[in-house]
């Protein structure tokens, strides 16, 4: 796979593997929603027809979502600094990512979405760049971003686009876990808000966890990165890890992961590091471990199940995946049906609660819906859509 | 049409007419090219599968082009500063025009196209984003960009990106024009280099039609521009003008265009300016005349055939329509075939030849062939691929 002789990727291509079979060409295309069979048609779509509408939407800016695609378009950005778990491997290597993530828009959303990633790894450009290309999207996912820089861009970017602009890596993975989470403490009928939680991964998804569990009423939330404990003090913590110490570990706990596992309820890992059967058999009776890196859990599911009650990974292959498609294409339908100028944290909270109770009776084994239940998508989006109302930032 | 009330938004929907209805939530989508059936599906096109791609083009990023969309992709990009003969209604007016042109690029050439409308009328921003976008685009199609920033932003995307980029309001117009100036010729057996050829109007369009006429031998052009002839020492003669100045009007004819027109063989209109019927008698027997001003022609196609032997215009209701749709799909189907690096002078002159070679036995009355002519784009894609190749520019 490492030639540039045409006749070479000739021989690639008749020996190709059904993975790459299936990307040759790409998995996306763009085409008409509209007939082009005669000068008829041609005249209305293209000059001189069109001239009438360029002229309304001059007037009155908000017809462009009523009379483009834009209102129903998003652009998947990204920089390739952090893809899927392969790390920077540059705009190029993530282009297949985003178009994956483009046919996932359109199949669960109806949603479509352009991949766009850009040849920078400057906070400043890829910010610049994104907002000029506003008249064009009607939203922006963030996408495969490397920490700590997604934190920055999107805030300068929520700050600066009346647009739902949302980072999926880090948002998306925290809607989904605080449903598992509420449909574990359903099955096991504990109440969510007490319970003692580590997050163990301080890059995009742990902040994002982190954030969405206090939203949702958890105080003993403790996060660790690979140093340790994240609290007020400690050495190595860069300006966000020292706002999360801050904001988190009510009890001041210390020292090594090990020490804040130690009667913990809830494992939730976004950090690929592997946790020590001692550790995890010294959680609280009943506990939940979602262990999400892959390919390889932080804790083995079998493992996990051996000390907890409920038992989660990102793989399609256990039970419980915890997976992103469950929640962003819903997010984004729900937040463009109504023209919503944000995703707010009251909507993100509100796509858990429906994610969640698109499972009628949750049990260990099934906290989550299956990625292909046809009604999750439709159900969170209108849960968005009506919390985006109740927060006052829909615009129809 | 001038109303945020969504209530009225409605009432206009009722009452919309085919423009408007057609126009209703735009005319292109982004669909999957590859099945999502079930889980199997999914762990090919989206995680884990994906991964081996993703590492595959990060190692080796000529298979970006492979395995992506991207070397099939183009960004129509604008600024919303030119549109139609509207000027500059902003970039969200100018979407309608942009998605129309994707649907073009589509139908005529298989090539998917995705508007970029940019928030921005800098130079120098308008470059760097463009530039940026690079690992997400095969090609570069500027569109509607007011001149003069429309040859510097050109010129400066072509240096710095290994990509066709192509302004199609200057070289889609000026590649038709030599066409149908070829087959005129051809017809009224004429030879086209003697042509006494006036170009009126000096901005995008007429600027690229000096130069291909320049490339295609025709040493006698004088161009005007609303404040007379082009000639070296004029006043108000801006940088790009005094250039023209000097490549061009080897008589160093000055004054109003009248001047110009007496004893012309070829007026080229781009200007909107109409020309008295005086003057157009002025020309020399069995003239040409090209009035390409939308929808008003600066002379009107009745009058012209009272002193011109061949007459087109920009209009679909008149014989000899001149329009890029003959040009832009065949052009970059051919590019991106041989994943060529720029589009050159030599690939635009053979895209002009390969359009005249359509017209099997020229008349007056057909000097181009219809733009539903479903041979013409092909037949310009092998032509530009064969003189991409020729040029030292194909990759492949």
């Amino acid at each position: 796979m490492t030639t540039t002789d045409p006749d070479q990727l000739t021989v690639v291509a008749d020996a190709e593997t059904p993975v790459f079979a299936l990307h040759r060409g790409g998995k996306i295309e763009t085409v008409a929603r509209k007939p082009l069979r005669d000068r008829a048609d041609l005249s209305l779509a293209y000059t001189p027809g069109v001239a009438e509408v360029c002229l309304a939407i001059a007037a009155e800016p908000d017809l462009l979502d009523v009379y483009t695609g834009r209102g129903n378009t998003v652009a998947v950005v990204s920089d390739g600094t952090a893809v899927l778990g392969l790390g920077d491997i540059g705009p190029g290597g993530a282009m297949p990512v985003m178009e994956g993530k483009a046919m996932l828009f359109k199949h669960f959303g109806g949603v479509n979405a352009v991949p766009i990633c850009l040849d920078t790894t400057d906070p400043d450009e890829i910010v610049d760049t994104v907002a000029r290309l506003a008249p064009t999207f009607g939203g922006i996912n963030l996408e495969d971003i490397s920490a700590p820089r997604c934190f920055e861009i999107e805030a300068r970017l929520r700050e600066r686009l009346d647009l739902p602009v949302f980072h999926d890596d880090q948002h998306g993975t925290a809607v989904v876990v605080l449903a598992a989470m509420r449909n574990a403490a359903k099955v096991t009928q504990r109440d969510l808000q007490g319970l003692k939680v580590v997050v163990a991964g301080a890059g995009a998804a742990g902040v994002a966890i982190a954030g969405i569990l206090r939203g949702a009423g958890i105080a003993d939330i403790v996060v660790c990165d690979s140093r340790g404990i994240l609290v007020p003090g400690r050495a190595n913590l860069n300006g966000y890890k020292a706002e999360l110490a801050e904001q988190t570990n009510p009890r001041r706990l210390s020292g090594e992961l090990a020490n804040a596992m130690a009667g913990a309820d809830v494992y939730i890992g976004v950090s690929g590091g592997q946790v020590p059967e001692p550790v995890v058999a010294s959680m609280a009776p009943g506990a939940f471990i979602f262990a999400l890196a892959n390919p390889t859990p932080e804790v083995h599911p079998e493992l996990a199940a051996r000390y907890a009650a409920v038992v989660g990974t990102g793989r399609s292959d256990f039970p419980n995946q915890i997976n992103n498609v469950l929640a962003f294409p819903g997010i984004f339908r729900g937040a463009l049906d109504v023209r919503a100028t944000a995703i707010t944290e009251g909507m993100k909270l509100a796509a858990a609660e429906a994610i969640a109770a698109c499972v009628q009776n949750p049990t260990p084994d099934e906290v989550v819906p299956s990625v292909f239940d046809e009604r999750v998508a439709p159900t969170v989006a209108a849960a968005v859509a009506r919390a985006a109302r109740a927060e006052g930032v829909a615009r129809a």
